[in-house]
Protein backbone atom coordinates (compact mmCIF):
# COMPACT_ATOMS: atom_id res chain seq x y z
CA UNK A 1 0.00 0.00 0.00
CA UNK A 2 0.86 3.12 -0.93
CA UNK A 3 1.42 6.11 1.39
CA UNK A 4 -0.32 9.34 1.93
CA UNK A 5 0.70 12.62 3.66
CA UNK A 6 -0.47 15.87 3.33
CA UNK A 7 1.59 19.02 4.44
CA UNK A 8 -0.29 22.28 5.40
CA UNK A 9 2.26 24.73 4.78
CA UNK A 10 6.18 25.37 3.32
CA UNK A 11 6.70 25.93 6.94
CA UNK A 12 6.59 22.45 7.82
CA UNK A 13 8.52 20.84 5.01
CA UNK A 14 11.39 20.36 6.84
CA UNK A 15 9.75 17.74 9.26
CA UNK A 16 8.83 15.76 6.04
CA UNK A 17 11.06 13.59 4.04
CA UNK A 18 9.89 13.39 0.33
CA UNK A 19 12.39 11.23 -1.06
CA UNK A 20 10.82 9.00 -4.06
CA UNK A 21 7.35 10.97 -3.38
CA UNK A 22 5.06 12.34 -6.14
CA UNK A 23 4.62 15.66 -4.59
CA UNK A 24 1.82 17.76 -5.52
CA UNK A 25 2.16 21.41 -5.61
CA UNK A 26 -1.49 23.07 -4.38
CA UNK A 27 -2.20 26.59 -4.00
CA UNK A 28 -5.79 27.05 -4.90
CA UNK A 29 -6.05 30.93 -4.81
CA UNK A 30 -4.35 31.20 -6.78
CA UNK A 31 -1.11 29.93 -8.17
CA UNK A 32 -1.67 26.14 -9.32
CA UNK A 33 -5.37 26.97 -10.25
CA UNK A 34 -3.67 29.89 -13.05
CA UNK A 35 -0.92 27.55 -13.64
CA UNK A 36 -3.89 25.31 -15.36
CA UNK A 37 -5.58 27.90 -16.98
CA UNK A 38 -2.18 29.20 -18.71
CA UNK A 39 -1.77 25.67 -20.55
CA UNK A 40 -5.09 25.06 -20.98
CA UNK A 41 -4.90 28.09 -23.05
CA UNK A 42 -2.02 27.05 -24.54
CA UNK A 43 1.23 28.18 -22.83
CA UNK A 44 4.43 26.47 -23.64
CA UNK A 45 5.73 26.57 -20.36
CA UNK A 46 6.19 28.80 -17.63
CA UNK A 47 9.35 29.56 -15.40
CA UNK A 48 8.10 29.80 -11.65
CA UNK A 49 10.40 32.87 -10.43
CA UNK A 50 10.94 33.41 -6.55
CA UNK A 51 12.02 36.60 -5.65
CA UNK A 52 10.95 40.10 -7.81
CA UNK A 53 14.28 40.90 -8.43
CA UNK A 54 14.71 37.77 -10.94
CA UNK A 55 10.94 38.72 -12.21
CA UNK A 56 12.19 42.09 -13.36
CA UNK A 57 15.41 40.69 -14.93
CA UNK A 58 13.37 38.31 -16.45
CA UNK A 59 10.91 40.76 -18.22
CA UNK A 60 14.25 43.12 -19.30
CA UNK A 61 14.96 39.89 -20.64
CA UNK A 62 11.82 40.08 -23.37
CA UNK A 63 9.46 37.43 -21.04
CA UNK A 64 6.21 38.14 -20.31
CA UNK A 65 5.95 38.46 -16.85
CA UNK A 66 2.98 37.39 -14.32
CA UNK A 67 3.77 38.69 -10.78
CA UNK A 68 2.10 40.23 -7.70
CA UNK A 69 2.46 40.13 -4.42
CA UNK A 70 -0.23 40.29 -1.73
CA UNK A 71 -2.90 39.65 -4.40
CA UNK A 72 -1.15 43.14 -6.02
CA UNK A 73 0.18 43.06 -9.96
CA UNK A 74 3.56 44.26 -9.68
CA UNK A 75 4.15 47.76 -11.77
CA UNK A 76 6.62 45.96 -14.33
CA UNK A 77 4.77 43.54 -14.29
CA UNK A 78 2.20 42.61 -17.68
CA UNK A 79 -0.19 40.87 -15.24
CA UNK A 80 -1.20 39.29 -12.06
CA UNK A 81 -1.90 36.45 -10.56
CA UNK A 82 -5.60 35.61 -11.85
CA UNK A 83 -6.29 32.52 -14.08
CA UNK A 84 -8.49 35.02 -16.12
CA UNK A 85 -5.63 37.21 -16.69
CA UNK A 86 -3.69 33.89 -18.96
CA UNK A 87 -5.74 34.45 -22.08
CA UNK A 88 -4.75 32.51 -25.25
CA UNK A 89 -3.88 35.70 -26.96
CA UNK A 90 -1.67 36.75 -24.50
CA UNK A 91 0.00 33.04 -23.38
CA UNK A 92 -0.80 31.01 -26.17
CA UNK A 93 2.97 29.26 -27.56
CA UNK A 94 4.84 31.77 -24.92
CA UNK A 95 7.33 30.87 -21.92
CA UNK A 96 5.57 33.03 -18.71
CA UNK A 97 7.64 34.44 -16.50
CA UNK A 98 5.62 33.64 -12.85
CA UNK A 99 5.93 34.79 -9.96
CA UNK A 100 3.50 34.27 -6.59
CA UNK A 101 3.38 35.02 -2.87
CA UNK A 102 3.32 31.49 -2.26
CA UNK A 103 2.96 28.68 -4.69
CA UNK A 104 6.40 29.75 -6.64
CA UNK A 105 7.34 29.29 -3.78
CA UNK A 106 6.04 26.06 -2.53
CA UNK A 107 7.86 24.61 -5.73
CA UNK A 108 11.40 25.95 -4.77
CA UNK A 109 11.40 24.95 -1.20
CA UNK A 110 11.00 21.00 -2.45
CA UNK A 111 14.38 19.03 -2.29
CA UNK A 112 13.91 16.07 -3.28
CA UNK A 113 11.08 13.79 -4.99
CA UNK A 114 10.27 11.60 -7.85
CA UNK A 115 8.42 14.43 -9.41
CA UNK A 116 6.44 17.47 -8.65
CA UNK A 117 3.23 17.45 -10.21
CA UNK A 118 0.57 21.03 -10.30
CA UNK A 119 -2.88 20.10 -8.44
CA UNK A 120 -6.24 22.33 -8.25
CA UNK A 121 -9.64 21.68 -8.40
CA UNK A 122 -9.72 22.51 -12.34
CA UNK A 123 -7.31 19.40 -12.68
CA UNK A 124 -8.14 17.08 -10.05
CA UNK A 125 -9.60 14.29 -12.59
CA UNK A 126 -6.55 13.97 -14.64
CA UNK A 127 -4.03 14.66 -11.77
CA UNK A 128 -5.67 11.56 -10.02
CA UNK A 129 -5.92 9.60 -13.22
CA UNK A 130 -2.16 10.04 -13.52
CA UNK A 131 -0.71 8.95 -9.95
CA UNK A 132 -2.55 5.73 -9.16
CA UNK A 133 -1.26 4.74 -12.25
CA UNK A 134 2.71 5.35 -10.56
CA UNK A 135 2.45 3.24 -7.27
CA UNK A 136 4.18 5.89 -5.51
CA UNK A 137 3.60 7.62 -2.42
CA UNK A 138 1.85 10.90 -2.60
CA UNK A 139 2.96 14.10 -0.68
CA UNK A 140 0.03 16.50 -0.99
CA UNK A 141 1.87 19.94 -0.29
CA UNK A 142 -0.05 22.96 0.65
CA UNK A 143 1.09 26.41 -0.51
CA UNK A 144 -0.70 27.84 2.31
CA UNK A 145 -0.60 31.31 3.25
CA UNK A 146 2.63 33.36 4.23
CA UNK A 147 3.93 30.22 5.31
CA UNK A 148 0.61 29.34 7.51
CA UNK A 149 -2.16 26.87 7.40
CA UNK A 150 -4.83 27.76 4.76
CA UNK A 151 -8.57 26.14 4.34
CA UNK A 152 -8.35 25.96 0.60
CA UNK A 153 -5.56 24.52 -0.06
CA UNK A 154 -6.13 21.89 2.93
CA UNK A 155 -10.11 21.10 1.41
CA UNK A 156 -8.32 20.70 -2.10
CA UNK A 157 -5.74 17.98 -0.10
CA UNK A 158 -8.65 16.37 1.79
CA UNK A 159 -10.43 15.91 -1.69
CA UNK A 160 -7.64 14.25 -3.33
CA UNK A 161 -6.87 12.11 -0.15
CA UNK A 162 -10.20 10.81 -0.43
CA UNK A 163 -10.39 9.74 -3.62
CA UNK A 164 -6.91 7.92 -3.32
CA UNK A 165 -8.05 5.95 -0.20
CA UNK A 166 -11.23 5.18 -1.54
CA UNK A 167 -9.34 3.08 -4.46
CA UNK A 168 -7.75 1.23 -1.58
CA UNK A 169 -4.72 1.38 -3.09
CA UNK A 170 -3.38 3.79 -0.49
CA UNK A 171 -3.59 4.16 3.18
CA UNK A 172 -2.37 6.93 5.62
CA UNK A 173 -1.11 7.40 9.28
CA UNK A 174 -0.61 10.75 8.68
CA UNK A 175 -2.72 13.09 10.62
CA UNK A 176 -3.00 15.82 8.60
CA UNK A 177 -4.50 13.70 5.86
CA UNK A 178 -7.00 12.48 8.17
CA UNK A 179 -7.99 16.46 9.08
CA UNK A 180 -7.95 17.28 5.74
CA UNK A 181 -10.60 14.59 4.45
CA UNK A 182 -12.68 15.67 7.44
CA UNK A 183 -12.27 19.09 6.77
CA UNK A 184 -13.36 18.43 2.87
CA UNK A 185 -16.64 15.89 3.77
CA UNK A 186 -17.71 19.08 5.99
CA UNK A 187 -17.51 21.66 3.73
CA UNK A 188 -18.30 19.69 0.58
CA UNK A 189 -21.69 20.36 0.04
CA UNK A 190 -21.43 24.10 -0.09
CA UNK A 191 -18.37 25.13 -1.19
CA UNK A 192 -18.14 28.35 -2.36
CA UNK A 193 -20.51 28.97 1.54
CA UNK A 194 -17.14 27.38 3.03
CA UNK A 195 -14.44 29.25 1.52
CA UNK A 196 -16.59 32.18 2.37
CA UNK A 197 -15.06 31.84 5.75
CA UNK A 198 -11.75 31.37 4.90
CA UNK A 199 -9.26 34.45 5.55
CA UNK A 200 -7.91 34.81 1.83
CA UNK A 201 -11.24 34.94 0.70
CA UNK A 202 -11.28 37.75 2.39
CA UNK A 203 -7.99 39.08 0.97
CA UNK A 204 -9.16 38.53 -2.12
CA UNK A 205 -12.54 40.58 -1.97
CA UNK A 206 -10.16 43.27 -0.45
CA UNK A 207 -8.66 43.44 -3.55
CA UNK A 208 -11.41 43.15 -5.70
CA UNK A 209 -10.27 39.44 -6.95
CA UNK A 210 -12.88 37.75 -5.85
CA UNK A 211 -14.77 36.64 -9.30
CA UNK A 212 -12.05 34.02 -9.25
CA UNK A 213 -13.16 32.00 -6.37
CA UNK A 214 -15.59 29.60 -8.09
CA UNK A 215 -13.65 28.93 -10.86
CA UNK A 216 -10.79 28.05 -8.62
CA UNK A 217 -13.25 25.79 -6.45
CA UNK A 218 -14.37 23.99 -9.87
CA UNK A 219 -13.63 20.66 -10.73
CA UNK A 220 -11.89 19.72 -14.25
CA UNK A 221 -12.23 23.26 -16.28
CA UNK A 222 -9.46 21.13 -18.29
CA UNK A 223 -6.93 18.10 -18.74
CA UNK A 224 -3.79 19.56 -18.11
CA UNK A 225 -1.69 17.77 -15.89
CA UNK A 226 1.62 20.28 -15.27
CA UNK A 227 5.18 19.13 -13.70
CA UNK A 228 7.67 20.90 -12.76
CA UNK A 229 10.95 20.42 -14.53
CA UNK A 230 13.78 20.70 -12.36
CA UNK A 231 16.47 20.56 -15.15
CA UNK A 232 15.83 23.50 -16.66
CA UNK A 233 13.32 25.26 -13.73
CA UNK A 234 10.19 25.31 -15.96
CA UNK A 235 6.92 23.87 -15.37
CA UNK A 236 6.05 21.59 -18.35
CA UNK A 237 2.91 19.85 -19.84
CA UNK A 238 3.01 16.02 -18.66
CA UNK A 239 -0.17 16.26 -21.21
CA UNK B 1 -13.67 42.30 20.26
CA UNK B 2 -10.41 39.92 20.98
CA UNK B 3 -8.98 37.38 18.67
CA UNK B 4 -8.43 34.05 18.26
CA UNK B 5 -5.54 32.18 17.25
CA UNK B 6 -4.48 28.54 16.55
CA UNK B 7 -1.17 27.62 15.99
CA UNK B 8 -1.21 24.02 14.94
CA UNK B 9 2.55 23.43 15.96
CA UNK B 10 6.32 24.67 16.94
CA UNK B 11 7.20 24.51 13.59
CA UNK B 12 4.38 27.55 12.78
CA UNK B 13 5.50 29.60 15.53
CA UNK B 14 7.51 32.07 13.78
CA UNK B 15 4.96 32.69 11.85
CA UNK B 16 2.92 34.55 14.30
CA UNK B 17 3.29 37.23 16.73
CA UNK B 18 2.06 36.14 20.29
CA UNK B 19 3.01 39.70 21.98
CA UNK B 20 0.38 40.88 24.28
CA UNK B 21 -1.63 37.05 23.95
CA UNK B 22 -2.73 34.60 26.14
CA UNK B 23 -0.56 31.59 25.05
CA UNK B 24 -1.89 28.04 25.82
CA UNK B 25 0.36 25.65 25.73
CA UNK B 26 -1.67 22.46 24.27
CA UNK B 27 0.07 18.71 24.39
CA UNK B 28 -2.77 16.42 25.00
CA UNK B 29 -0.93 12.92 24.81
CA UNK B 30 0.66 13.73 27.41
CA UNK B 31 2.49 16.62 28.97
CA UNK B 32 0.30 19.15 29.21
CA UNK B 33 -2.38 17.08 30.72
CA UNK B 34 0.32 15.27 33.03
CA UNK B 35 1.39 19.15 34.55
CA UNK B 36 -2.16 19.30 35.45
CA UNK B 37 -2.37 15.72 36.86
CA UNK B 38 0.79 16.27 39.06
CA UNK B 39 -0.50 19.85 40.44
CA UNK B 40 -4.11 18.15 41.28
CA UNK B 41 -2.06 16.02 43.33
CA UNK B 42 0.04 18.49 45.35
CA UNK B 43 3.54 19.24 43.49
CA UNK B 44 4.69 22.81 44.04
CA UNK B 45 6.30 23.53 41.11
CA UNK B 46 8.04 22.31 37.85
CA UNK B 47 10.56 23.21 35.97
CA UNK B 48 9.94 22.52 32.09
CA UNK B 49 13.29 20.78 30.85
CA UNK B 50 14.06 20.80 27.15
CA UNK B 51 17.05 18.64 27.09
CA UNK B 52 17.77 15.14 28.49
CA UNK B 53 21.36 16.72 29.08
CA UNK B 54 19.64 18.97 31.25
CA UNK B 55 17.41 16.26 32.94
CA UNK B 56 20.65 14.31 33.74
CA UNK B 57 22.00 17.61 35.88
CA UNK B 58 18.86 18.22 37.70
CA UNK B 59 18.62 14.70 38.95
CA UNK B 60 22.12 14.97 40.01
CA UNK B 61 21.29 18.19 42.49
CA UNK B 62 18.49 15.91 43.90
CA UNK B 63 15.05 16.67 42.01
CA UNK B 64 12.82 14.51 40.86
CA UNK B 65 12.60 13.63 37.25
CA UNK B 66 9.91 12.65 34.90
CA UNK B 67 11.72 12.40 31.46
CA UNK B 68 10.44 10.66 28.30
CA UNK B 69 11.42 10.77 24.66
CA UNK B 70 8.92 8.81 21.83
CA UNK B 71 7.32 7.87 24.31
CA UNK B 72 9.74 5.71 26.46
CA UNK B 73 11.06 6.72 29.91
CA UNK B 74 14.65 8.00 29.83
CA UNK B 75 17.04 5.57 31.99
CA UNK B 76 18.16 7.85 34.63
CA UNK B 77 14.55 9.36 34.91
CA UNK B 78 12.54 8.70 38.28
CA UNK B 79 9.56 7.76 35.90
CA UNK B 80 8.02 9.10 32.46
CA UNK B 81 5.19 10.95 31.08
CA UNK B 82 2.28 9.45 32.04
CA UNK B 83 0.02 11.21 33.67
CA UNK B 84 -0.99 8.58 36.06
CA UNK B 85 2.83 8.57 36.69
CA UNK B 86 2.30 11.60 38.90
CA UNK B 87 0.70 10.19 42.20
CA UNK B 88 0.87 12.29 45.19
CA UNK B 89 3.58 10.05 47.47
CA UNK B 90 5.61 11.28 44.29
CA UNK B 91 5.11 14.85 43.84
CA UNK B 92 3.27 16.29 46.76
CA UNK B 93 5.26 19.50 47.83
CA UNK B 94 7.97 18.83 45.68
CA UNK B 95 8.98 20.37 42.76
CA UNK B 96 9.59 18.42 39.86
CA UNK B 97 11.46 18.50 36.80
CA UNK B 98 9.96 17.13 33.73
CA UNK B 99 11.06 16.83 30.28
CA UNK B 100 8.71 15.67 27.31
CA UNK B 101 9.42 15.15 23.56
CA UNK B 102 6.62 17.93 22.50
CA UNK B 103 5.47 19.38 25.49
CA UNK B 104 7.83 21.28 27.00
CA UNK B 105 9.89 22.35 23.62
CA UNK B 106 6.79 24.31 22.60
CA UNK B 107 6.64 26.15 25.92
CA UNK B 108 10.19 27.37 25.72
CA UNK B 109 9.47 28.00 21.60
CA UNK B 110 7.63 31.16 23.15
CA UNK B 111 9.40 34.40 22.58
CA UNK B 112 6.69 36.97 23.62
CA UNK B 113 3.38 36.85 25.43
CA UNK B 114 1.14 38.26 28.12
CA UNK B 115 1.00 35.12 29.92
CA UNK B 116 1.61 31.55 29.63
CA UNK B 117 -1.33 29.19 30.66
CA UNK B 118 -1.14 25.52 30.71
CA UNK B 119 -4.43 24.02 28.83
CA UNK B 120 -5.95 20.25 28.78
CA UNK B 121 -9.26 18.60 28.57
CA UNK B 122 -8.76 17.83 32.11
CA UNK B 123 -9.27 22.04 33.39
CA UNK B 124 -10.47 23.62 30.29
CA UNK B 125 -13.45 24.92 32.40
CA UNK B 126 -11.08 26.61 34.79
CA UNK B 127 -8.86 27.51 31.94
CA UNK B 128 -12.07 28.76 29.96
CA UNK B 129 -13.83 30.71 32.93
CA UNK B 130 -10.29 32.40 33.67
CA UNK B 131 -9.32 33.79 30.12
CA UNK B 132 -12.71 35.61 29.50
CA UNK B 133 -12.11 37.62 32.24
CA UNK B 134 -8.66 38.69 30.88
CA UNK B 135 -9.81 40.71 27.87
CA UNK B 136 -7.03 39.87 25.91
CA UNK B 137 -6.54 37.92 22.48
CA UNK B 138 -6.38 34.58 22.48
CA UNK B 139 -3.62 32.33 21.28
CA UNK B 140 -3.95 28.48 21.37
CA UNK B 141 -0.62 26.73 20.39
CA UNK B 142 -0.40 22.93 20.35
CA UNK B 143 2.51 21.06 20.44
CA UNK B 144 2.05 18.73 17.46
CA UNK B 145 4.38 15.61 17.15
CA UNK B 146 7.62 16.41 15.95
CA UNK B 147 7.36 19.67 14.57
CA UNK B 148 4.02 18.41 12.76
CA UNK B 149 0.17 19.18 13.16
CA UNK B 150 -1.77 16.63 15.25
CA UNK B 151 -5.45 15.44 15.58
CA UNK B 152 -5.71 15.60 19.65
CA UNK B 153 -4.32 18.93 20.13
CA UNK B 154 -6.07 20.49 17.63
CA UNK B 155 -9.40 19.24 18.45
CA UNK B 156 -8.54 20.84 22.34
CA UNK B 157 -7.93 24.05 20.43
CA UNK B 158 -11.34 23.70 18.32
CA UNK B 159 -13.44 22.88 21.58
CA UNK B 160 -11.62 25.91 23.50
CA UNK B 161 -12.26 28.01 20.38
CA UNK B 162 -15.80 27.20 20.02
CA UNK B 163 -16.61 28.17 24.04
CA UNK B 164 -14.93 31.42 23.31
CA UNK B 165 -17.23 32.48 20.39
CA UNK B 166 -19.94 31.55 21.50
CA UNK B 167 -19.73 34.25 24.29
CA UNK B 168 -20.05 36.84 21.59
CA UNK B 169 -16.23 38.57 23.21
CA UNK B 170 -14.33 36.72 20.89
CA UNK B 171 -14.06 36.94 16.91
CA UNK B 172 -11.21 35.04 14.49
CA UNK B 173 -10.34 35.30 11.00
CA UNK B 174 -7.84 32.87 11.49
CA UNK B 175 -7.96 29.68 9.42
CA UNK B 176 -6.36 27.13 11.84
CA UNK B 177 -9.05 28.35 14.38
CA UNK B 178 -12.13 27.66 11.70
CA UNK B 179 -10.34 24.35 10.94
CA UNK B 180 -10.03 23.40 14.24
CA UNK B 181 -13.52 24.06 15.39
CA UNK B 182 -14.74 21.85 12.89
CA UNK B 183 -13.10 19.11 13.80
CA UNK B 184 -14.25 19.31 17.05
CA UNK B 185 -17.64 19.26 15.65
CA UNK B 186 -16.86 16.23 13.48
CA UNK B 187 -15.36 14.37 16.64
CA UNK B 188 -17.34 15.34 19.77
CA UNK B 189 -19.56 13.02 19.24
CA UNK B 190 -17.60 10.35 19.78
CA UNK B 191 -14.00 11.52 20.38
CA UNK B 192 -12.27 8.02 21.72
CA UNK B 193 -13.44 6.45 18.27
CA UNK B 194 -12.10 9.65 16.53
CA UNK B 195 -9.24 9.36 18.28
CA UNK B 196 -8.37 6.04 17.59
CA UNK B 197 -7.69 7.31 14.22
CA UNK B 198 -5.28 9.39 15.37
CA UNK B 199 -1.12 8.40 14.27
CA UNK B 200 -0.11 9.14 17.89
CA UNK B 201 -2.88 6.82 19.65
CA UNK B 202 -0.95 4.20 17.07
CA UNK B 203 1.99 5.49 19.22
CA UNK B 204 0.66 5.31 22.72
CA UNK B 205 -0.75 1.76 22.11
CA UNK B 206 2.85 0.31 20.72
CA UNK B 207 4.24 1.61 23.63
CA UNK B 208 1.40 0.11 25.68
CA UNK B 209 0.53 3.37 27.24
CA UNK B 210 -3.16 3.97 26.01
CA UNK B 211 -4.67 3.56 29.53
CA UNK B 212 -4.15 7.19 29.92
CA UNK B 213 -6.14 7.97 26.55
CA UNK B 214 -9.17 8.39 28.11
CA UNK B 215 -8.40 10.02 31.21
CA UNK B 216 -6.49 12.86 28.82
CA UNK B 217 -9.63 13.44 26.88
CA UNK B 218 -12.24 13.67 29.72
CA UNK B 219 -12.85 17.21 30.47
CA UNK B 220 -12.90 18.91 34.12
CA UNK B 221 -10.97 16.04 36.24
CA UNK B 222 -9.17 18.86 38.11
CA UNK B 223 -9.52 22.98 38.48
CA UNK B 224 -6.14 23.55 38.62
CA UNK B 225 -4.65 26.63 36.21
CA UNK B 226 -0.77 25.94 35.83
CA UNK B 227 1.38 29.07 34.10
CA UNK B 228 4.58 29.35 32.89
CA UNK B 229 6.49 31.45 35.08
CA UNK B 230 9.20 32.91 33.02
CA UNK B 231 11.49 34.58 35.71
CA UNK B 232 12.03 31.82 37.46
CA UNK B 233 11.37 29.50 34.56
CA UNK B 234 8.72 27.12 36.56
CA UNK B 235 5.75 25.88 36.03
CA UNK B 236 3.67 27.36 38.75
CA UNK B 237 -0.14 27.58 40.27
CA UNK B 238 -2.41 30.34 38.65
CA UNK B 239 -5.16 28.54 41.29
Amino acid sequence: MNQIEVCFSPTLYSKYDTKDKIVIVVDIFRATTAICAAFENGAKDIIPVQTIEEAKKLKLEGYIVAAERDGKVLDFADFGNSPFNFTPDRVNNKTIAYSTTNGTKTIKTITDSKEILIGAFVNISVLFDYIIHQNTDIFVFCAGWKGRFNLEDTLFAGLLAEKLLATQKYTTICDSTLAAIDLWQVAQNNLPLYIEKAAHRNRLRHFNLDDVVAYCLTENKTKVLPFYNSKNNKLELKY
